[in-house]
């Protein structure tokens, strides 16, 4: 019960499977708990052996809450829970359904500058610019990719400049330089906050750097607990990007995987990863967290274009502002 | 051991997991066997109760394997494994290095014409897409990547003709027409039979699709056992249209996953899916099966193009032929 207890701010979807005869108020209050935040089902399991219970049923009933009779052993009812759940997951909304189509029209060129570093990884990309390249095609546009050595050959190949330009965080700076101030420019790191996140909260977060003092600390929070490389981005360069932006004496914890709320009261300012291993509750439940104990949050995009001075420029295509 | 053998032809490093004490005839067999086709570790486990054998170490030697000694207990010489691993993977040739490199020259314009069905992933492309596009970039050029719908739009834009367009072979009648004849087209199912499998084989195979008669059998062979769809393009449409094109009256069989080679003397033509599922090594063995038997294979995307008449166009942009 604890470990359920522990899953519940990231689920989007909860099965209790229970029996008609061990259902009682254990699962009445799990059931309960589990409401005010996601979406349930309760599976009444056995039903070769058990019999259905139908008090217990209206209980259920009472609350809005799908339920279904089946056995695992006689395979009876499981077509029907694999309908419920398909019927119940499409309703369910977990991800903002459009990445970039409130920013582009029909027939819009959309330049992608992808640096292909030592991190990419081999023969592919990364996730966060295949699913950039679908939603361009999904709103019927036009999506050119190139790396940043390419850039400004590539706009040179259009009729007309592209109608935005996304670039990966850790070339902002060189592509702001060849991107003419009219054309609108944004990472991907910001883009995929307003899809993982809280932009606005994020854009304040951001703000923020300006005010740290000597003696502040800052935590680096990672969602995954992944290898880190000799000049891991969240260990490495952005400590020092920060550091030689503000000027200031600064300390950087790092935090990878999970946290409690109290360990965050000591910092400062929270700078999150782009969280491409958790979902959207989960990183909204870690804004809560950084809201609860007033502490200003912002993330890795954000916090790169920032001490790289071009921050203003990269927010300003967002309507949110 | 019979499970073993079974994989032989599909992998590219074996590692041998054994102890010096029962290292024996069988293993000796099993090394012989699998270094005629693959790279090969030798593992001697539980050298923390086992104790080396000096005599077999240079056996093992003597036939130029690598071979560690380690204790999965105790974590002995554990990372010394991961080098080696890491070091006889690197020199591994499992795939061709590039997909497009020898057809694109820098700061080429490639297009690629990406259709968004039903059959397309939620917010994803589709590998063998992503994989070109990478490959692209690595090559200097520039990806221009859009739907069939927006595919002239696109060529407007442009201040010349693409060097190249590449679309899925599903829309090949559609991009043919739209794209003018001097500009060199190819399909995303082409350029990966070169990549996984024998292009020149799959080419003259195709070619049999015109001397087929009636009655001839058909194999349509499935590199694995995917939930067929309605309009599954190996059951239904692939067998729709060879018969549209060819008038024949013929009878199309599907096998899914492995099969025996005595199995296919009955067919006058085999058609391989682009095996997205099985490496090269696996799809060559499938090609020297046809071979034994003199049966003309190719895959889904060279026979679509056939049977749309737009073959001839489609192999034109390769030097291999």
């Amino acid at each position: 019960m604890a470990r359920t207890k522990e899953v519940i701010h990231k689920i989007n979807l909860a099965i209790v499977v229970t029996t008609f005869s061990t259902f009682d108020k254990l699962e009445l209050d799990l059931i309960d708990e589990l409401k005010k935040s996601t979406d349930v089902i309760v599976v009444f399991n056995k039903n070769d052996i058990d019999v259905i219970d139908k008090e217990k049923e209206n209980t259920i009933k009472q609350k809005g809450i799908s339920f279904i009779s089946l056995s695992c052993t006689t395979g009876n009812n499981i077509e029907e829970l694999r309908k419920l759940l398909v019927q119940t997951g499409s309703k369910i909304h977990v991800e903002n359904s459009t990445i970039i189509g409130d920013l582009i029209k029909q027939g819009d060129v959309v330049m992608l500058v992808v640096p292909i570093d030592l991190g990419a990884p081999k023969g592919r990309l990364i996730l966060p610019q295949v699913q950039v390249i679908r939603d361009i095609l999904d709103n019927d546009a036009v999506a050119v990719t190139v790396k940043e050595r390419e850039l400004v050959h590539a706009m040179a190949e259009l009729k007309k400049p592209p109608a935005l330009v996304i670039c990966d965080s850790q070339v902002i700076l060189k592509v702001s330089g060849d991107v003419p101030d009219s054309i609108p420019l944004t990472t991907f790191s910001i883009l995929f906050s307003r899809l993982k996140g809280d932009f606005k909260e994020f854009v304040n977060g951001t703000r923020h750097i300006d005010k740290l003092k000597d003696g502040d600390r800052v935590l680096i929070m990672e969602a995954c607990t992944h290898h880190a490389q000799s000049d891991d981005i969240g260990r490495v360069k952005i400590p020092r990007w920060i550091r030689q932006y503000t000027g200031k004496n600064l300390e950087f914890d790092t935090v990878a995987g999970p946290y409690m709320d109290k360990d965050l009261l000591k910092y400062n300012l929270i700078i999150s990863c782009g969280a491409c291993m958790i979902n959207r509750k989960e990183m909204l439940s870690r804004i809560d967290s950084s809201r609860t104990v007033s502490i200003p949050i912002t993330n890795y995009g954000m916090a790169i274009s920032f001490t790289q001075g071009v921050f203003e420029r990269v927010v300003k295509p967002f309507k949110e502002l």
